[in-house]
């Protein structure tokens, strides 16, 4: 097995085994670039180290000694000798770019005896020295897990008594000190002397490489970016050039287009006279790129050159460090750089104009999940860097907010006036609804992906985070607690609703802005994809809201949300507790006239595209006031005694409302409220088609359903009172279910018989078939992520391997059952980019999101399309 | 398509086609036996009646007047003829026998003019008019669903007019006026005479049969029995005989051996100038069988000689009923006769003894529900019959109690000395373990089949009904309410275990008495079968309760209920409230070596025998206090404020705990406690084998499983443990899982690699498969029931199309996984006999159930390879 690769052995295309800058740096030697030589040791290499537990077998070793060995007869240098010494880098380099996750150590091969010989073949012990403590640094943090602190702290003790504030201003004999009290400290804290064989120094690296790929940074970073934990990195061994040997010297990283606007420029940075680090670090202030033709005129026309080698070579915009060693130009890297969702498009736009890729390259070339940005204000990046999370919840909707925090909606709703507030609550409850409009972002300590909170907040497009645990709130006493630490109403705070951190402090913020280019890309998108995109609205203005983002018809309407609001949920608690069918039809004879207004609404919006409605579907107890002042005050209203409505709430409590008496379930317990529901649906749908003229085609969705017999029962409800309500008008409806009880996928071929459409519930989907609920799995998928168990969260990326064999199935099962069946889905996996790929796949008709990610699952569509082609 | 048969042209085997009673009346017409002519309207046509949406079709009438007109014709008397008139009686009968569950109608064909002619053919007009105004009460009530009551109010006013206490001394005058009384009130009741066409009685009543196949009492025996609702019942026509002809005539009802004990002689009674429903009705009381020989000692020589024809012939024990009109003795009927357990058992023994049935045929015989009663007391069925449930709960655990209800479990301890007594609680907890000990029976009004009440009651063997949300506890009050009614505490309740009903009042009980008939039988049934039988107990006293029922080893020992006891529950109590690993490590190093103790009594109590231990598996917060003086009680314990105390309790709620951190997830989150578990359980499997040489082989089972890396983490840490524990010591262990979540069951192949033995927790996977929650399906399940959705209970019998498929699915894949891996069932559905036979035939190496259902467990095993084989 061969795990060793010199960089001329490889090339562009063997990204898997060298790992992307391992790939690229064989590239550019094959283009003839200035590239120091090195080798990769390959990401297999990194899979063998952890199925053989953590451990680098001989045969590596040996194969890596032996590349070591010609690298040192192609430099004509010795690693370890102290008379020519070879030096080298060692750094990661996994399949998918990972800036900055995993880690790199310089100046490796350095000891006592190399220092000195290379201070006297070079002449120049400063910069030895500096190499050699900036190595000790490295070394210590990296393989052996030394904070840093303490060694900042050892320059910050030297540079105070010598009275300056630059590393740069430090002579030879600080930097020889500041070697000894390194390697004191050393030894202090690992109770062994540095080690001085640098074939020892080499080993530790590489395995040091290989274990940052499980580092907590590299895994979370993996999650969020798709990226399998079974593709290891590969590790990159160079010959070092040094940027910190004198003022001819230097080191920079450029991009070959603006990567925050996407223009066409040459982007970059570069300091005189330091190493890599030195850049990032930002102690000292780098110069722009453009200096450099002042200071280096060669150089900097030979680099601007090889960028643009590079990116005609490579086909998009390069992300390259480069390093000047005594006035000699080297690249040691480069790769298809990272660019913000406005830059993303841009290129992708003038890429296509200047004839480099096609719109179906553009297409693939840009990260659905990146469009978020375009629609949501988002932190400044800068500013996000340094911010440390104080909690975390669910990302409830996605964007960024900062303001003062209250703990009332009144209150929130006041001071709006004097800047952007965010809202805090336990949980949202529709008398909350003017709070959350004023407020720039929600939290919530309890409730889920699909509570109050989350749900109306996805709808708004406002900033949400919901169900975060470490949260407290003490509403009433205006405070709340995070982990022990106090907020109290006016703090600032911000949330990131894409991620669900929640910071106590004010993080600046980005606005959204839809330019013209988003605009063209998104119909370059519609030009290719056949899956159609729905989206998930419960009322007239987000159904609008979608359409602006060019949604193609309603997936799902959720009529719930509609009777939380005031005049109805009198009427609505009035019917729950209903003793009597006769009790409870007139109290749903209130509801009738309101809910056919609901659907007249949405129906005038969508027009002749088609809209899902679903029945009811949640637990009725949710209807129900908690509050004793509010049961007190049901109970005179109702005319009924306290103990009596407690009596009658109490048994409505569920011990696991999830899997309660919710759905179909509740249509077949009492029959009449479905059948006002449909027809209020038919109602408004004749309606509007007799005002307008326009085709009502309503899609009645029973939730829930498991059993053959179940939908065939709620069906024939539904069935009679839309027939009496139609009366002979011709007007076309269609009944269909939900499948999202596992028993639904696996008798889809009965229920098929019954149902018209399956649209796939696939949050209680997946919540059944993993057998866990999103609102309590936050407890502990964490550890499930840190432990490596779970890559993904399975609420946010459909798991193919359970519940997608369920999809499958079910649309397998459908299809018998019913040739041409309507299939789609309206979970949040709708707005996922992998899942709606797996969606095309199973060959779904269309996906269905909030209105926010309407443009996300366009764009993905079209790349499912795409790539099913290739 | 023919829907109608003469009883000539039927036969026994053709029971799925003339329903039981036809079957039988045919094949007695066909032994020669004095049967009175008549047709069977057969199954098809019941059902064909529901295809056709309540309706019967003209064929089918048509059939029904061409058979009645030949029957007409073989009689030589005119149907409503009034020289010779034909009547006729109307009964249902199913392919299963479901005594007394369908309608019954006799004397049809009476009218006015019937009556008048009929009285001058008998020249008995009194008979005539009883006949007529039985029909009138009969045929209101069946076919017209009016009340019985207002025509007994009629009799009994007649009667006392009268001044005489028997319907036998009424007059034929009275009898004249009670018919006019009659019709009048049926036409106030209808507004319409009552009909005198005897065709339109005669499909009136056919109707009335079809539609009491869904009646509710058939509905619910039904579902208690298995019985398909797509059977249908047919209808047999027969030709009127009467026993109230006058003093040469009687009815009556017999077995051919004793339904109570089974001893093998002539059991039965009889009326004289009576129609059968007098004898039911118990206003005169019969003559034992014996009599009739001194009455009419030829009847009873040919009765007794046809009742040995019969039981001969049909090879079982027969209930007949018989009627001789002017003393000729007719057979109306004939069927296996329903017996108690006792007699069941005896008439097995016997049988096998005389040489009619093997012992396969024996163990086919005996329902293993019967079993049941056995075992537990029951209610006495005569006082039960009359008793109606005031609310319903969970069957929890099996078995009947009456007794003084009591609201806390220190009243139920000291009123226990005084005689029987109920604890009745809103759930129950640790702390009212000895009250549950002196308790008769225990009513809880939360709480499901795997509450605290329910697991203990099951293992202890005493009646429970659980989770019955009918009822309010006023615990502190000392009453309660059920449905508005108070029950104060010392009030008498019954319940019985085995339903789920609830009694207000007291119903006699009887107590449950082993014998040796049961140890013989039960000894056939382990010859036979091949599927093991294993108990779920939790402690040794459980254990040793199965074993002497014939457990074969555990399936499963919850280790959750170990830590409620008083002295674990505090050091269990800071476990979970630890905020750090070393904290929680100190609260473990509490608890191992309680449980060590645990296993060491339970692996000492089995034996050589397999024990399976299943890991913690219910949510942290189910073992926190929520009393709010526990809490403080708690807080000032663990040295820590109110406040945080009552936060971390928060922190732990959770939404939906089926679905929460618990299973293999707290081993996730905190392997140390799986680490501990191990331990105890290796070590004192270490400490028995050592003590007494006896091989100790302990399987650990982890719950909850979903994922391979799940089970791979959670079995790394356990095998750790245990290799630690062994040091090298000789014991061999198994490490397996249950397969509960639908996800599990799909990937099976996948974790059958790492897992040694599969159990199915089919109560768990249930409620994922359906999506509901069996603590708070009770809330809709009744309704599914009656209408029709659901014809059984999917938590007492295993669906087998959408769960059994994934049970199967799982065997398959792993099987493949890993060939020979052992499989078994340790939920509820391992006591159920249809689930049990659906176990044997996906190949389980054995079933798991609660102690008491052990031997139905064998029997049912026995039954379902003796069934395969034929």
């Amino acid at each position: 097995m061969k795990y060793v690769y010199k960089f001329s052995e490889g090339s562009g295309s063997m990204r898997e085994l060298l790992g992307g800058k391992g790939a690229n740096l064989a590239e550019m030697v094959n283009l003839g670039l200035p590239v120091p030589q090195g080798f990769t040791v390959t990401t297999e290499a990194c899979t063998r180290y952890y199925e053989d537990g953590e451990f680098i077998s001989p045969d590596i070793r040996d194969q890596v000694m032996e590349y070591l060995a010609w690298l040192e007869k192609d430099s004509g240098k010795v690693f370890g000798g102290a008379d020519n010494p070879l030096l080298v880098s060692v750094r990661s380099g996994s399949r998918a770019s990972m800036p900055g996750m995993m880690d790199t150590i310089l100046n490796l091969g350095l000891n006592d005896a190399v220092a000195e010989g290379m201070s006297k073949l070079t002449g120049n012990p400063r910069f030895v020295y500096d190499s050699y403590r900036r190595f000790i640094q490295m070394f210590s943090g990296v393989v052996m897990e030394i904070g840093k602190d303490e060694f900042e702290d050892i320059i910050d003790e030297i540079k105070h008594k010598r009275g300056v504030a630059l590393d740069t201003e430090l002579d030879v004999d600080d930097m020889r000190g500041m070697v000894d009290r390194f390697k004191a400290f050393y030894k202090k804290e690992k109770g062994t002397d540095f080690p001085q064989d640098p074939r020892e120094q080499l080993m530790a690296a590489v395995r040091a490489v290989f274990r940052s790929w499980n580092n907590n940074r590299a895994i979370v970073y993996r999650r969020e970016n798709d990226i399998p934990s079974s593709w290891g990195t590969a590790v990159n061994v160079q010959s070092m050039v040094f940027g910190n040997m004198g003022d001819d010297s230097g080191t920079g990283v450029a991009f070959s287009r603006d990567p925050s606007t996407g223009e066409r420029k040459l982007y970059g940075e570069f300091l005189m006279n330091a190493q890599g680090e030195d850049v990032v670090a930002g102690i000292r202030t780098p110069h722009t790129i453009d200096k450099l033709r002042g200071i280096m005129p060669e150089c900097y026309e030979q680099f601007t050159a090889i960028v643009n080698k590079l990116e005609t070579h490579y086909k998009d915009m390069q992300d390259m460090e480069f390093t000047i060693e005594r006035s000699k130009l080297y690249m040691l890297q480069t790769r298809n750089g990272k660019r913000t969702a406005q830059a993303a498009l841009q290129i992708a736009i003038d890429m296509v104009n200047e004839g480099t890729w096609s719109k179906e390259d553009a297409l693939l070339k840009v990260d659905p999940k990146q469009l978020d940005a375009l629609l949501h204000p988002t932190f400044e990046p800068k500013a996000l860097k340094e911010a440390v999370p104080s909690a975390k919840g669910l990302p409830a909707s996605p964007g960024a907010a900062s303001g003062r925090v209250y703990f009332t909606a009144d209150a929130a709703k006041a001071e709006a006036k004097n800047g952007p507030v965010i809202l805090a609550r336990k949980e949202t409850s529709p008398e909350d609804i003017e709070g959350m409009i004023a407020a720039q972002g929600i939290l919530t300590a309890r409730g889920g992906m699909t509570s109050h909170a989350a749900v109306v907040a996805r709808g708004m497009g406002t900033c949400c985070v919901a169900g975060s645990g470490d949260c407290f709130m003490y509403e009433s006493e205006g405070y709340m607690t995070i982990k022990g630490v106090r907020v109290n109403a006016g703090d600032f705070m911000s949330l990131d609703g894409t991620t669900g951190n929640v910071y106590i402090g004010a993080i600046p913020t980005v606005e959204a802005e839809i330019t013209g280019n988003f605009n063209v890309f998104m119909s370059w998108a519609d030009e290719v994809r056949t899956m159609k995109v729905r989206t998930n609205a419960d009322t007239p203005h987000d159904a609008q809201q979608a359409l602006n983002f060019g949604a193609e018809g309603i997936g799902l309407t959720r009529t719930e949300h509609m009777f939380f609001e005031a005049d109805r949920i009198g009427p609505m608690r009035e019917m729950i507790l209903s003793k009597s069918e006769p009790e409870r039809r007139k109290a749903l004879d209130k509801l009738l006239p309101m809910q056919v207004k609901d659907f007249e609404g949405i129906f005038t919006v969508m027009g002749a595209r088609p809209v899902t409605i679903r029945l009811l579907d949640p637990p009725l107890h949710e209807f129900l006031p908690q509050q004793p002042e509010q049961i007190t005050a049901l109970a005179a209203n109702m005319n009924i005694s306290e103990q009596t409505l407690r009596e009658r709430i109490e048994s409505l409590h569920e011990f696991n409302p999830m899997m309660g008496h919710r759905g179909c379930r509740l249509a077949v317990s009492f029959p009449e409220i479905a059948e006002m529901q449909a027809r209020a649906i038919i109602r408004a749908a004749v309606n509007v088609k007799r005002a307008t003229g326009t085709d009502i085609v309503p899609e009645i969705m029973i939730p829930l359903i498991g059993d053959l017999n179940e939908m065939k029962f709620v069906k024939g409800i539904v069935q009679k009172a839309a027939e009496e309500e139609l009366a002979g008008f011709g007007l076309k409806y269609m009944i269909g279910t939900m499948i999202e009880i596992p028993r639904a996928a696996l008798i889809a071929d009965e229920i098929a018989k019954e149902a018209e459409f399956f649209s796939f519930g696939t949050n209680d989907l997946t919540q059944m078939t993993f057998g866990f609920s999103r609102d309590d799995a936050g407890a502990f998928l964490d550890d499930y992520y840190s432990r490596k168990i779970y890559e993904n969260d399975p609420f946010a990326r459909l798991d193919q391997t359970g519940v997608g064999q369920l999809v499958n199935m079910a649309c397998d099962l459908g299809r018998k059952g019913r040739p041409g069946i309507k299939l789609g889905i309206c979970g949040e996996h709708g707005g996922d980019p992998s899942s709606i790929e797996f969606c095309f796949k199973a060959g779904l008709d269309y996906v269905s999101c909030s209105p926010f990610r309407v443009p996300i699952a366009r764009l993905s569509a079209a790349q499912a399309q795409i790539k099913s082609k290739q």
